[in-house]
């Protein structure tokens, strides 16, 4: 973990390694040295996956292990790189120790899975489900309209010939930090997956009118920060009325003209909603639309919704997800199992294969951040966890 | 007026004369012609405000008339002026028209009164009633730190020598822009302004955790945002609670990070409270800051509260509410008595000699805008109050 930290890392502590970046091109060099060195058959594909593979794939199609060397900007040494890195020591320690797999063990590196640099996120294993093609990923345009993918893909050397539509695989599985508090909290040790929520992103505009705070009575007020205001408490609210699986986040608020004695005339907010289960999902996003239009006409404010993203949840494999827990109760450790609150590979290899991710503890719940923290305790068990269930499937 | 607006007219319509601006100065210049040639005695004080009187000042104080040339960024061409030009059309009637006076009658331009490049606001009128010291004005720092106030004050040519302390009147009038709606909404004429509400400013710092949208639960969260908007829902509340004397805005509003999906970790909001009645102020002030701390601790967000501006509400003169009311009436214009909700120099006039003032309606409420409006016929009936009180005053 350390040496893959380097590159990239920062001066205050935590990596940033933006996809197809001068560090990203640096951490591929890296695995591929090692990937070498362990014997494996390295490839790499039309969008810059990386491969390594060990055992004979004419018997059958291959267990794979892995996730993702991009980072977001000032992020962490944990998010992506544990599932690859641990993935890689997997397959060493079957290596070294002789064991006997009937079927072929191999490691994934996905291209851009966090979409900070260039959208969507997940873009090297949306490509290999068939989400997205070939030709439209080369063609994306960064962030900052500044770079092209495809050239930056070649201009780093990672732009391969392994087609994705030959992906064959008997299942996948992904070691990860949890990115949030809910195992350290319960004191577990081991995260089983069973899926990946639903996510609904929402931007509202919210138009009333600017005016005085001292001369205008409250009854010809269009206030669009009370509307606003109204909505986060809302959004709230909903979480206890639907129950557990639901979450709501208003994370984005910003307010015209923005002055201390300016009635607020315009407000764009977003909302963030996630329920495991979609049709409460959907249940969800109806009560808040529905909820927000009418507050907004009590006011007399105006208001526009546009949905930004919309992902159904994704159920990982039953029996999978069972082979983690007993690798998880074999080995002696607590563990719960829980969804996935952020997306990952993972979900869409689900479409492709039988999938399914371990999580551990992250300190404080942070990720994201150059505080992002697991202990190497907690690392070592989900590493045997993966490493335990990776036998079990190739065996 | 018209001529006057060309001074810092912006090509959109609006105006703005920022205090001692190149504009500023420019209307400075008008005004003193305009002065000099209706034959009034001028002179500048040590803090820049301009004086024109016209009568024997042996035989009693002046009866002033007055307001401000400056104006906001991006303003409009009334407020402010509307009682400077009004002041000086009313003295140029009683001299056409031979009125025979017995105390002599004064227009005066107060300085910054906007308190946009330079504050605090109402500042020449807060030096005049002993607010604030000759020395400290001069030292004040502009709002970009770019310049001072003194040397900005001497280098537009309006350090004058008139002394602060040797200010002598027998009633201050200023005729003004509603600057909000109540007029226009209950299709009134003539506003009869009684007081100036009290003014209470807080800002709002709220410090929870930023925590990932997806993956942090419910119960574990510290959003900053949430009690940032449940402090907004009972700001408005509290105006229902304490009644109709009582307003209550949240203008600015800040959240960081500010990412679509991640909970609110620290938020800067302000609140702006106003009432006529001091104790109802105090009270909703109490009842705010209360609120405040109780839902900050149940979420476990941390609280700092700032008080940032403090007036007490200002009556105006009893016996001069009335005579302008008696005005109104006599010429058969619809009035009311109303509080001001903005602050204007007046209330520091109050201070030293009887005071009041009369609105007009403002088109939408809208001030402090290049949208800002108030008709000819509500101008000319307007003026015609102003002049009437003024001879009753210096008759």
């Amino acid at each position: 973990m350390s040496q893959m930290a380097k590159i990239g890392g920062l001066s205050g502590g935590g990596v940033e390694r933006l996809t197809l970046s001068k560090e990203d091109k640096e951490a591929r060099d890296l695995l591929m040295i090692w990937m070498r060195e362990l014997g494996l058959k390295v490839s790499v594909d039309q969008v810059g996956n990386m491969y390594g593979e060990w055992g004979n794939s004419k018997n059958a199609a291959p267990v794979y292990l892995g996730s993702h060397l991009d980072t977001v900007g000032n992020g962490g040494e944990y998010d992506g790189s544990l599932g690859v890195l641990a993935g890689l020591e997997a397959i060493q320690t079957c290596i070294e120790n002789n064991i006997e797999l009937s079927k072929p063990i191999g490691l994934i590196n996905f291209t851009n899975e966090e979409g900070v640099r260039f959208t969507p996120d997940m873009m090297g294993s949306l490509a290999l489900k068939g989400g997205i093609g070939v030709e439209k990923v080369m063609k994306i345009k960064s962030v900052d309209k500044q770079f092209i993918f495809g050239e930056e893909l070649e201009k780093i050397g990672y732009k391969g010939t392994r087609k994705l539509s030959e992906f064959k695989a008997t299942a996948y599985l992904e070691l990860h930090i949890e990115q949030g508090p809910v195992l350290e909290s319960e004191q577990l040790e081991i995260g089983v997956v069973e899926m990946v929520q639903g996510i609904s992103w929402n931007e509202i505009y919210l138009t009333g009118q600017s005016n005085h705070a001292g001369t205008t009575p409250m009854h010809l007020r269009k206030d669009a920060g009370y509307v606003a205001a109204s909505i986060i408490q809302y959004a709230r609210q909903l979480t206890h009325e639907i129950g557990d699986r639901q979450v709501a986040t208003v994370g984005m608020v910003e307010v015209e003209p923005n002055l201390i004695n300016v009635v607020p005339g315009r407000v764009r907010l977003t909302v963030d909603l996630r329920n495991t289960d979609d049709l409460q999902l959907m249940e969800a996003e109806k009560k808040l639309i529905d909820f927000a239009k009418k507050i907004a006409a009590v006011e007399g404010v105006e208001i526009e919704i546009n949905s930004l993203v919309r992902f159904q949840p994704v159920p990982f494999d039953d029996s999978l997800i069972a082979l983690v827990e007993g690798s998880a109760k074999e080995m002696g450790y607590s563990y719960k199992r829980m969804p996935s609150g952020a997306g990952h590979d993972a979900q869409m290899m689900a479409a492709i294969c039988p999938s399914t991710m371990i999580f551990i503890p992250s300190k404080n719940g942070i990720s994201h951040s150059v505080k992002e923290y697991s202990s190497p305790e907690d690392i070592e068990k989900g590493a045997n966890v993966l490493l335990g269930t990776a036998i079990r499937l190739a065996e």
